[in-house]
């Protein structure tokens, strides 16, 4: 096996023609909109046409808590999606949009990688078709709408130090986290401190997300709180006028995006949300639609299971009402060694020796956090399959370890991959333990209802998934949690803003800590996405340049092709 | 005739598949990329391809000095395309990419208007084909990497009082004027003033409009100058390290987009940046494309003939070896009689009633205008003919004065031109009067030799096309003037950034102001574009969102169709 760079790979891939792709699954030349000859949009009445036909079965892929580099669970989604072809199952993946900005920082792109990738990745990660800047241009219109009506007189009587929306950005940019506009005298308005987040971390992110259709995303824009007036009450989007504006902003990003993997399986790429301020799926559409175009839709929920497929569960599920058959929890020997206390693993320094060297047991040790993660989807009454992505230094003791761990801690089974270096072929016997799984079903039942109040869900987390004796309240969180309980925002789910270093708040804590208080500082509203998020600690919603950011190696060669991406 | 807005005659209006148009000009399904059904990217391989054809004959719209309404210049140029078209002749237009930020101020489409549109006209007014987002991307991303050079230990030793890099939004935003970035601490970075301007006030913009292929453009963005170092020399985005990724970023947006006018015509969109700090017209590509694909090519330049039109000549035909055949006039009777001395024109509020009355001594009066913008459209050799964008309240009495006028004063025919109600149809004599212009031909050349210096330049524009008596210099101006000679950007041309209201400097003298002194109180350099913009006034280059903006009235209807747009 020749070593070839994951765009090398891509660039050398002959495509099926996107009108070919969709013929094949269905869809007509009136069901789409091209954006070149392999990208194509689809439009929203699919869901209508192709209401009768039955659904197929729903695979959600989630992962043990990562190391910084991570378990590999997009290129499981997509090689599970081979995999499944290659048994001679119709079969689909539905993945959040990677965002522009990380491409040119310290990130890799996230369209899977080695042979099992979807393509274009060029285009996924670069502007794809727009859906990201319409998101930005969404969110940034509000922010100019809400500091146009403090100019114009402000006559929604908006307290300025309760404003809570940002602008936003798809450039990693740390010198806009924290800001002061409206300098320069009173034609500019009025000078305030603000801040810009990256674009994926919008609010209207979330809501695209999360509608269910165009007038579901218009209604939703429409509840999102910029902020609240001198008496305390909020004031939205609608207040301002800006959600129908927004809406028609987002008319053509709402339909969810078709492209390939390097197999000819369909993927459908939309939306992409943070995965600790917001619930991080790929949207409600792209899942309804792909469930009616295939017999199996395999799709990815970000991090660790206590973070992304928590939320899957509670917040995309509950409002959607899609219902997992099956979830896959991937996981890698070098993050089992580091939670079985091996080594410490950071992003740009080679692999510590220890974590290189072969050791069963520290494996066996970090398998309690697989444990862990599978008794949360158990929560949910939902089979679980573990897949081991395994690497070239790998031993066969390890991978036996992981096999035998994952079925004592009831995994129905267990299966190494190898879809990196093989594609799909490389994923069989886990498609095969897959379909076993979603055959058998389960009983799908969310965590915790409704009715709960805001602070025994969060309590319900804390113990049952994050593994805490308790829960510490900041005098803020609890001013806010009372005065949210007021405005009835207690029923919405929970979305909690954690690490995803750890199953707790504290990213240096391994493996399964427990016997902790897990601290909540601060608590927010979507109402518009239809969650509050907690902050059990600082997030960063704005990335930064490194001092060699991947910028600087990306160019066009002599013929125009693009170079050194990824 | 019943009124329809131009949004309802454009969404009832059935378009030519833009795979039938393409072919209907040579261009096979390989040689675009669709967005959509109605969009396409031409691939720039199509110059090479067609490079032995003869090119077409090419035709500057231009105008008399405007009102705050503007004269039509979009609509005669749409308009006299499809007046070509019904005399039989194979015509195209290369327009501006509108931007989308003002389309939620009070700014209606520039998609032309009424039967003289091009379309699909929602799409060009929000995201079309993604250009202008990607111009913002290429541009946000320099400035990302300039603050995270200063950051990570200032390895340019950049001066940071000289920066002169902004960010940009296609959004209006009065707020991001000017800011404080880098607050919150050392890890966001060296608190600093700096500033927004809107997207197409971008470097980036001019240069997407100026280069000739994509090789260009890379070379271009890496002489985009950020500021200066202690030494006081340049720091450019080659020493930054960014402009293969910007080119990266632009890869698709350098390729020029077809649409169509109402009847049939192609219309080549593409690039549009501003029109007082840089120079305001379609890009290169755009106009060397169309002139391979049929035999008269409209398009149109920015703002009057002082303005927009001697850029046109000046700095695109000298850059590109682009030649006019013929210059097309506008105006209407409101602006000569505004001109002449009677009434002012206020965006928002109705005419002045001494506007509408007829007055034909005074349309003359105000024909010393239009006489003056001839005269500089024939320092370039380049023969005239002029179209008056008639009002159905106008008076023959008055039109009649105009093509007296114009003929007077050097034209080679006027015609009165009625395409907003009419179509082509309403263009049918002018395009007869441009045929025979372009039939007659003159002998090209440019107003200034590159060898001038730089205020030899600034005074041959300031005297013969302003008027003026004379030029002055603030302290600054003089100073900056020195230094730009110094290290040799004294032969670039010169785009001078002044008020588009009135011939001089300032908006309130009308008509041709003469015996006055010609204000310079700053110059900067696009070096990337290949150009120096003294400043004669303050030039706004983020607008703001007025008290009850367009956006309060956009909306999605129940069956998801956009309304309120324009």
């Amino acid at each position: 096996m020749t070593f070839r760079t994951d765009l090398e790979i891509a660039q050398a891939h002959q495509m099926i023609p996107i009108t070919d792709l969709a013929a094949s699954i269905g869809l007509s030349e009136e069901d789409i909109d091209l954006y070149g000859r392999y990208k194509a949009k689809i439009g929203l009445h699919v869901l209508e046409k192709f209401k009768e036909r039955p659904a197929g079965r729903l695979i959600d892929v989630t992962a043990v808590t990562p190391t910084p580099l991570g378990e590999g669970k997009t290129l499981t989604t997509i090689g599970l999606t081979q995999g499944l072809g290659r048994i001679g199952k119709r079969a689909a993946c539905t993945l959040r949009q990677p965002s522009m900005g990380p491409v040119f920082g310290i990130k890799g792109g996230a369209a899977g990688g080695g042979y099992a990738q979807v393509v274009p990745m060029e285009d996924l990660n670069l502007h794809f078709t727009g859906d990201i800047h319409a998101v930005g241009q969404a969110h940034n219109l509000l922010a100019a709408m809400l500091d146009a009506s403090l100019y114009h007189g402000n006559p929604h009587d908006i307290d300025l130090h309760t404003i809570t929306w940002t602008r936003v950005m798809d450039v990693n940019d740390r010198a806009l986290r924290d800001v002061v506009v409206g300098l320069g005298g009173p034609v500019n308005g009025y000078p305030r401190e603000a801040a810009f987040e990256a674009t994926t971390a919008s609010e209207v992110m979330a809501v695209l997300a999360l509608a269910d259709g165009i007038q579901n995303l218009r209604q939703r824009l429409g509840r999102i709180v910029v902020g609240f007036n001198r008496k305390g009450h909020p004031v939205t989007a609608e207040d301002l006028q800006g959600a129908g504006a927004m809406a028609v902003i987002l008319k053509e990003a709402v339909k969810p995006n078709l492209i390939q993997t390097l197999e000819g399986q369909p993927c459908i790429v939309h939306a992409g949300p943070f995965a600790n301020i917001a619930h991080g799926q790929c949207s409600v559409l792209a899942d309804r639609m792909a469930l009616k175009l295939v017999d199996y839709v395999v799709t990815e929920s970000g991090f660790g299971a206590d973070l992304g497929m928590e939320k899957f569960m509670d917040i995309k599920c509950r409002q959607s009402g899609l219902r997992p058959d099956c979830v896959v929890v991937t996981c890698t020997i070098r993050s089992l060694k580091m939670h079985g206390g091996v080594g410490r693993i950071i992003p740009g320094k080679p692999l510590p020796e220890e974590i290189r060297r072969e050791n069963p047991a520290a494996v066996a040790e970090g398998c309690r956090n697989l444990a862990h993660m599978i008794k949360i989807a158990h929560y949910y009454g939902v089979p679980v399959v573990v897949a081991v992505n395994r690497f070239l230094e790998d031993t066969d003791a390890e991978v036996e370890t992981v096999l035998r761990e994952a079925v004592r801690a009831g995994a129905l089974s267990a299966h190494p991959v190898t879809a990196w270096a093989e594609g799909g072929a490389g994923a069989v016997d886990l498609a095969a333990g897959v379909v076993s799984a979603c055959e058998r079903g389960g009983e799908f039942r969310l965590l915790y209802p409704d009715e709960l109040s805001i602070k025994e869900k969060i309590e319900v987390l804390a113990r049952r998934v994050y593994n805490a004796d308790e829960v510490a309240y900041e005098p803020l969180a609890e001013k806010k949690i009372a005065r949210f309980e007021e405005l009835g925002w207690g029923r919405l789910p929970i979305c909690m803003a954690k690490t995803h270093l750890s199953i707790s708040h504290d990213p240096m804590l391994r493996n399964v800590p427990s016997g902790y208080v897990f601290p909540i500082r601060d608590i927010r509203v979507s109402l518009g996405a239809g969650f509050l998020y907690p902050l059990a600690g600082a997030m960063l919603t704005m990335p930064g340049l490194p001092s060699r950011p991947a910028a600087f190696g990306i160019d066009i060669d002599e013929r125009g092709r693009v170079k050194g991406l990824f």
